[in-house]
């Protein structure tokens, strides 16, 4: 971990590094963290033991504030959450188990100066320290700067690992492989569509997470599933729902060579979204419900429940390029990807 | 890799991530990384397979403009190679090989429309790869995203690997250890302040690196010196000089709990510093000179080169804390770590 150069900030910065030091120490490390996390913060590199005959996941995710959060909008503790979330849910759609994770934080100067500033910090940590907990992801190392805008800047690195060659990719689906989703559709999208009708309202700051009741808050990436997916053997290929199902789905079927078709009719829509005006757009094209999109063959039973989250059918691979999404009426609309612009920015 | 929703910039993103996969997959993979490195951009992580009975180093590093670069100052060449160094000398201040490197860079959306800003990424992209190639680092994934300010963010991620147990730390050094330096000190604080003084010049856009020459742009981190300190067991502990000898030496001095003697008519002036006005403030504060700082036990013979660089011994490890400068008459000062501040922010 760098320190600054003798800026004005310099001693804050310090004091900075001192808290995000100490609150990875305080994070309980699970046995598998502790056994394969040799050294954390303090030196030039971190050190990880990965376990015999695996292989290394890498992942890394930007989170900027006003591109991925709102400071007006997003409660600290959801910012934390979220940063890590996306790059577990990575490390889950490969069937991974995380051994670490590392953060680079860019702060406005004005931050470290003023308590208003330190609180959201100490809260923004509290959130991800919680998840970091939860998935035995201990914060092992990073870098911290200040910011050379008036914007939060954060990249987020998961290191995981896998049994050497058994990783899930999202390139190896094949036709007549029957695609299921893990929990519900569309959550996401209709949260924050509901938090930017009412930005005044208190949104929840809470490190006990539900993603049930918040899943754009505080989203649950899917390890356990992801693991049992791996180690039941499956699934022929993954992919995590962080774009949008039409999005995601579009990158399985390119890197696979394959085409798909999905029952309108057969997706799990989040009740947030089932209330909200055009549900199917939510839970085919509202991104960051982290959910699991994943591709098995006809032959394998894929339980209706894996590690407790519900899982759907929602349709097949087949062969060609083209995507498509079978109505209510049984008629064949082409589905293209459509992303989702989840925020507006301030500036 | 995360694709972005969709937003004006989606489509030329989407062309962005493709250069910098067609990039990646131009760069000829030594041995070594081809081995490693199972799978690079594309998938939902990167996977690596580490050398058996090996550990794993990770460290990031954030590359941000105006507090890290200047456009109007540094060439994107030299912006490339820069970040990327960053992360390498934190790799060879443990000894550590490189496996594989994590770009996550966030562009202001103007670049990716205009033809000057698209050269100014091909560039970046040419110094990153220039180098790369020379360590033996594959760029193996990392994230994209439009900048929320106009400033260009970049965060560096570097996975090594060093034989188990075997990393050199930074917390390791014991009284009695004499204290050496790889190459010279102060040339990058001497270059910046010329390219300061004039920054109308017109500075080189090599991708083929000389560090005698340009030592602030293009630093050379000293992996081969530090594979070999490790090798043949030289020295109890090292450290990179990011943040300036006097900064960094106190880094060495608290984690490893022991005090510093240093010889002031001993340290290896870089030409450019031996030039300059204040020449010891140079090699004494200014940082980024990438070098290795180590302490070998007094009995340990250490080489006058190291894989081609020279070594100079500049003084010993004390017990106690306190760090000593001693100057040509003989008298002793304190010496206080004093970073460098690298440059003024333009905004």
């Amino acid at each position: 971990m760098h320190r600054q150069k003798n800026s004005p900030g310099a001693l804050t910065e310090l004091s900075l590094i001192r808290q995000i030091r100490s609150a990875s120490l305080r994070t309980p490390q699970p046995r598998a963290g502790a056994r394969n996390l040799v050294l954390g913060i303090g030196d030039d590199c971190a050190i990880l033991r990965p376990p015999p005959n695996h292989e290394l996941l890498v992942t890394t995710d930007l989170s900027l504030e006003d591109r991925h959060f709102r400071r007006d909008l997003h409660p600290p503790e959801s910012v934390g959450h979220r940063a890590l979330a996306r790059g577990l849910s990575d490390l889950a759609a490969m069937g991974a188990r995380p051994l670490a994770a590392f953060l680079s934080l860019a702060l406005p100067a004005e931050m470290l100066r003023t308590r208003a500033g330190r609180a959201w910090i100490k809260r923004f940590f509290a959130g991800l320290q919680a998840l970091a907990r939860l998935s035995g992801a201990p914060l092992a190392g990073g870098d911290t700067s200040e910011s050379p805008c008036d914007l939060i800047l954060a990249d987020i690195v998961l290191v995981g690992s896998a049994p050497a060659g058994r990783a899930l990719r999202r390139s190896t689906a094949r036709p007549g492989d029957l695609l299921y989703v893990t929990g519900s559709l569309g959550g996401s999208a209709a949260e924050l569509a509901a938090m930017q009708a009412h930005p005044s309202e208190n949104h929840p700051a809470r490190t006990v997470v539900n993603n049930t009741a918040h899943p754009h808050l505080y989203p649950h990436p899917r390890l356990p599933v992801g693991q049992a997916l791996l180690r039941r053997r499956l699934a022929n290929a993954a992919i995590d729902l962080s774009d949008g199902l039409s999005t995601d789905l579009a990158h399985l079927c390119r890197e696979s060579r394959v085409g798909a078709q999905i029952d309108a009719t057969a997706l799990p829509l989040h009740p947030l979204a089932a209330r909200a005006a055009r549900p199917l757009d939510l839970a085919l094209h509202g991104g960051e419900d982290y959910e699991l999109l994943f591709a098995a063959p006809a032959a394998t039973r894929v339980p209706r429940t894996i590690a407790g989250v519900p899982i759907a059918r929602i349709g097949a691979i087949v062969r060609g390029s083209a995507i498509t999404l079978i109505d209510s009426a049984g008629r064949n609309h082409p589905l293209k990807p459509g992303g989702w612009e989840h925020f507006t920015k301030k500036h």
